[in-house]
C-alpha cells in the first residue's frame, strides 16, 4: 500500500477512461467516483475495483458511450433504458432525476433496467443526502447467494442504500444482503483469521466462521437467514417489475459478463412537508441518542451509518488515498 | 386450542369494539384486521392481542374516535396526524391513500405521525397489493433491541413490510429488524427448545440460542448484527423525518404506553409504467425460479415471501381460527 493524492488518481483513471472513448465529462464524473469510494475506505469497490471494470468495458459488457434513455414516465415516476452504459454513471444519472423528481412531487422515483454495476451503492446515497433530500436505492445482482432453504446461489445480494441529509454528517447506510461478501471473506481468509459471526455454510451444510470453507462451499448467510433471504427476492422483485427489466435468475452468473441490471432510486424531500430546521434536529436527536449508548463488552460504542466513512474520508483526503501497488502499475499500463 | 370460525371472531371482536365507544363501521374494520391477522397465521398480533389493545383504549393511549387528519400536501406525498387513533385503522387508511396518490403520480408517498402500534405490519402490504399495487411501509416501535455495540436497548425493531402483487398469489414479505421477537422467545422456552439459530446475548454478552438467557438480558440481536441495527436506524430516521413524529428514543418503553409512533407508507403501481400481463410474467418467473432451488440439508425447499400465508390462511378459513381458550374467554367477558 502507498499513498496517492486523490487529485492525483482521478486524473490517472480518466486519463483511462478518455482512452477506453470516455467522452471528457463522463471520464472526469466516473473518475471522480471511482477516487471518492477509495477516500471513502470502500476499498473494494474503488480503485481496487477499476481494472475489471476496465475489462468489462473491453469485453463489451459495458458501453462507455451510452447514457440512460427515459422510456415511460408518469408522474413522479420513470423508467429508464440504462442500454448497458457505465453502472455508475447511469446510477448517478438515475439519482441526480429522482432528486429532481422529489423537487416536483415531494416523492420521485426512477426505476433503471439494462444497466451495470453501480460499484459502491453508497455513491447514490450521499449524492442524495448533498442535494438536501432522503435518497434510498437499491440493485439486483447475479446470483450469488442460495436463497433460504436451498443449496445453489439464486438469489442477489442486492445491495440496498438509505441515506438521510444532516448538516452535522449525513447518515448512510450501504448493506448487501450477505452477512459478508466474498472479497471479505479473501480478507479474513488471507489474514488467517475466523469471521467475527458465522457466514456461510460448510461443505457439510453447517454454518461456519470459516472463510475458506464458504468460499469452498459457494453459500454464504443471508443476514438474519430467512429474513434477508425474503428480502432480496422483494427487491429483486421490486426492481425488477417496475423497472421492466431483467430479474436475478436472468443475470449471468459470471463477474466479467454480470450485465443487464435493473435498480430503483427513490428520493423523498421532506421538505417539501416540514420546515428544515426542525428536520435538522429530529436528525441529530437521534444521532445524540445512539451516541450516548453504554458501550458493550469490546466496544468502542455505537456509531451512526456513514460516521466512520466520514472519519476515513477526512483522513484519506488529508494523507493520500490507500492504493494498491500492484493494482496502481496495472492502471498506469492502461494508457501505454 | 380451539376453532373458531372466522365470521364469529369478527363478530365478537367488533361487539367488544363497539362498547368500546367505535363506530359500526369502525369497529367492523379493526375487527376483521384482527381476526385476518390469526387466519393468516400470525397468532402474536391477531385475535391474542386484542386484550392489550382493548387494555390501551382503555387506559387512554388509544383514542377509538380519532381519525388521521392530512396536515400537509406535497404532489405525490402527505403527512398525516394519526391523533393516536387506532394503529390498525390508522395504517389502512394511510396505505389506502398512498395507494391512491400512486394511481394518480405512479407512486404515493404517506407519512403518519402521532399514530398507534399498526399490529401485524403484512395487513398493509396484503392491502397495497390486493389493489395491484407494490406496497412498502415501516413502523418504529419503542426502544426494544440494543444498538450494535450498545449495551441497552435504544432502537426499535422497526418492522418493513414490502409486498408484490401476483395474480397467484402476492408476494409479502414482514419482517422485524431482531432477529427474534420476545413472544418468539417466550414460545421457545415454553417449549423447552433452543432457538434455531442465535438470537441475542447473555448475561456475559456472549451471543446464545438460549431464549431465557436473552429474555433475562434483554439484548436481542439484529438480523445481520451491525447491519439491521444500521437498518432500524434509517428506518426510524426517515419515518420520523418524513412525518415529523416521534422517533423510538421519544417514545415509551412500556408495552402499554408505546404509543405517537411514526410510519411510512409507500405505494407504486408499476402498471402506469408498463404492461399488466408483462409484470404478471417477470413476478411468475422469479417465483419459479426458486421454487426450481435444490432443497438445503433438512430443508423441504425454497418458499416465497407470503407462500405460507396463503396456506395457512386457506387451512383456517376452511377449519375456524386457532383459538387461545383462555383468552377467548377473557374476550367474552369484556362485553358483559
Amino acid at each position: 500500500m502507498f499513498r496517492v493524492s486523490f487529485d492525483e488518481v482521478g486524473k490517472q483513471l480518466a486519463s483511462v477512461l478518455r482512452s477506453l472513448g470516455f467522452s471528457e465529462e463522463r471520464a472526469r464524473l466516473s473518475a471522480r467516483l471511482f477516487a471518492e469510494t477509495t477516500c471513502d475506505g470502500v476499498y473494494s469497490h474503488g480503485v481496487n475495483r477499476f481494472p475489471r471494470f476496465v475489462a468489462m468495458v473491453r469485453n463489451g459488457s459495458v458501453d462507455p458511450d451510452a447514457e440512460p434513455r427515459i422510456v415511460a414516465r408518469f408522474g413522479a415516476m420513470e423508467r429508464c433504458d440504462g442500454r448497458r452504459g457505465p453502472g455508475n454513471l447511469n446510477a448517478h444519472a438515475a439519482m441526480a432525476r429522482a432528486v429532481e423528481l422529489s423537487g416536483e412531487h415531494g416523492i420521485g422515483c426512477v426505476a433503471l433496467a439494462n444497466t451495470n454495476h453501480w460499484m459502491r451503492g453508497g455513491t447514490y446515497g450521499w449524492q442524495a443526502a448533498d442535494s438536501g433530500v432522503i435518497g434510498i436505492c437499491w440493485t439486483n445482482t447475479m446470483p450469488n447467494v442460495p436463497p433460504w432453504g436451498g443449496l445453489d446461489a439464486a438469489i442477489g445480494n442486492n445491495p440496498v442504500v438509505l441515506a438521510v441529509p444532516r448538516a452535522n454528517g449525513h447518515v448512510v447506510l450501504d448493506m448487501a444482503m450477505s452477512q459478508f461478501s466474498y472479497g471479505a471473506l479473501e480478507s479474513y481468509r488471507r489474514r488467517g483469521e475466523m469471521l467475527p459471526v458465522e457466514g456461510g455454510f460448510d461443505a457439510e451444510g453447517k454454518v461456519t466462521r470459516d472463510p475458506a470453507a464458504i468460499e469452498a462451499s459457494q453459500r454464504l448467510l443471508p443476514i438474519g437467514f430467512w429474513k434477508g433471504s425474503g428480502l432480496a427476492v422483494m427487491l429483486d422483485l421490486i426492481a425488477s417489475m417496475t423497472s421492466m427489466g431483467n430479474a436475478t435468475h436472468q443475470i449471468a452468473n459470471d463477474p466479467l459478463r454480470e450485465t443487464g441490471l435493473s435498480q430503483m432510486f427513490v428520493a423523498i424531500d421532506p421538505r417539501t412537508l416540514g420546515d428544515a430546521d426542525k428536520l435538522e434536529l429530529i436528525a441529530d436527536e437521534v444521532v445524540a441518542s445512539l451516541h450516548r449508548s453504554r458501550p458493550a463488552e469490546d466496544s468502542k460504542g455505537v456509531r451512526y451509518p456513514g460516521e466512520n466513512t466520514l472519519r476515513l474520508r477526512e483522513e484519506n483526503r488529508r494523507l493520500g488515498l490507500a492504493i494498491d501497488e500492484v493494482i496502481w502499475a496495472e492502471i498506469g499500463e492502461m494508457t501505454k
